[in-house]
């Protein structure tokens, strides 16, 4: 592979945040030739166009696909099975396919059976990430200064895999190698669990009336920074929370032991305990500073 | 009580994020004469005479106090006892105390019995903060746009209520006025569960090292965000625990009821209800925006 990439056309499926950012970033670079675009709702297609993000959509997922070198798929994770079931007809030979998905094991299980000898499948996952959702979301520095970790498979082309690696350092990110089953434990513990705790979180304070009038009225700036993420789209972690099961479990349950531990010193008033733990805490936090 | 505000001679114990923003704020507006801070740490105290915070410092409470019109006690909440004690001798007919503690059932137990007649005080609680602290961090707009629960008991006097809640009003916040009961109740389900969440969290991720490595490195910004408040001060929220106990207690169980509830919904892969879960709270949430 040279050092430049071009993308002659780009498809992007789900032009929201993620799919959006991707089509901007390597827009501004100058590696893309033509855009398209296609989702399910019209209005946030029109906006797409209206904003730049894409220079032409179509709903039809074999349509757009058509001609097109590199596919980005960027639907809710549940979804990714059946799109690429719908545009098998139109892929070409030698088109890559990659995708944005939180989770890789059962993405990987869902694509790869799927796809016709001389296409190509780069399982990835860019860190990256707002609590805003469609197209209008989207922004071309969204990428910069992050990592996208890839997963490729015993069956990814490594010239396919380096080629998605160019194209996401492009967009502003590393590149990182991981299996999908590590993949899947490290975004259980730093991304999935904390919407758990997030989402929790606010149902929990949200639903106590024992005044009965709403007490999140008074609730300062850092209660608000800290659920930003219990705002994002309840669709997508569904679908997260269905496809990476396992670990999150295991993650959830690695929470409660530490939460009802903290709750056990509270409850005893262990002054030096909750000092100790409070402060192993801050210390943890402050290294990744 | 006249519409201007000036305070002769203002005594803050404690020279840190809310004792030291306070004064700047004050300091700013015109309406303080000297301002004389306390604490027990040397550099500190420099650091704030040296940023303008204080104009003069001691680290003997009942010096700090002599001759000052208004006294706020901005230490952690346990030692708010010791410190009223200490400065006693100090005192002048009609000073008025007011502190920031963020639980206000103990400290008011703690203080009122200390108080001679003519010494006024006046439990507050300024909403607003940083995970920050020390001198350095204070600055003069923390308390802009924010809100100060004040929560007067049956021997506090209007006048001198009056005064810290104009006192407040000049810092740029709102005063509203609370049982101490229901104070410390809201307090823990918007402020005191978050922390309680977020230092477990950060623990519970930090601890998990399935692959002997530091995954935290992995952690895009919504981690580092949802966090922040793990990096407060270990000693304040170890006295903020130990005082408001069972309020906490009461939100950690609520808290732990909604997150099972995730958890086995989760483990059932019952889409629907992980639907509704997340929306509920994204409509919550976003309610707070």
């Amino acid at each position: 592979m040279s050092e430049t990439l071009h993308i002659g056309r780009l498809a992007i499926i789900g032009v929201g945040l993620i799919g959006g950012s991707l089509s901007l970033a390597l827009k501004e670079a100058g590696v893309v030739g033509e855009v398209v675009g296609c989702g399910r709702g019209k209005p946030n297609l029109e906006k797409a166009i209206e904003l730049g993000v894409i220079d032409r959509y179509t709903r039809d997922p074999a349509e757009a696909v058509a001609g097109a070198d590199v596919i980005f798929l960027a639907t809710p994770v549940k979804t990714l099975g059946t799109v690429t079931e719908e545009m098998l007809p139109g892929l070409k030979p030698g088109a890559i396919i990659t995708d944005g998905g939180s989770v890789k094991g059962e993405v990987i299980e869902m694509i790869e059976p799927l796809l016709p000898e001389g296409v190509h499948f780069v399982p990835g996952h860019p860190i990256a990430g707002t609590e805003n959702s469609g197209a209008e979301a989207a922004f071309a520095t969204l990428y910069r200064g992050r990592r996208c970790i890839l997963t490729p498979t015993d069956n990814t082309d490594p010239q396919a895999l380096a080629l998605v690696e160019k194209m996401w350092q492009i967009a502003g990110s590393e590149g990182v190698m991981m299996g999908q089953e590590k993949h899947d434990r490290v975004l259980a513990a730093i991304s999935h669990l904390p919407h758990m705790v997030a989402y929790s979180l606010v149902n929990a304070v949200g639903s106590y009336d024992h005044y009965e009038e709403n007490i999140l009225e008074y609730s300062a700036g850092g209660f608000r920074d800290f659920t930003r993420i219990a705002s994002s789209d309840p669709i997508m972690w569904r679908d997260i929370a269905e496809t990476n099961r396992d670990a999150l479990i295991e993650m959830m349950e690695q929470f409660e032991r530490f939460f009802s531990e903290l709750k056990d010193d509270v409850a005893s008033g262990s002054g030096e305990k909750l000092f100790e733990f409070f402060l192993r805490s801050k210390q943890l936090r402050d290294a990744i500073l």
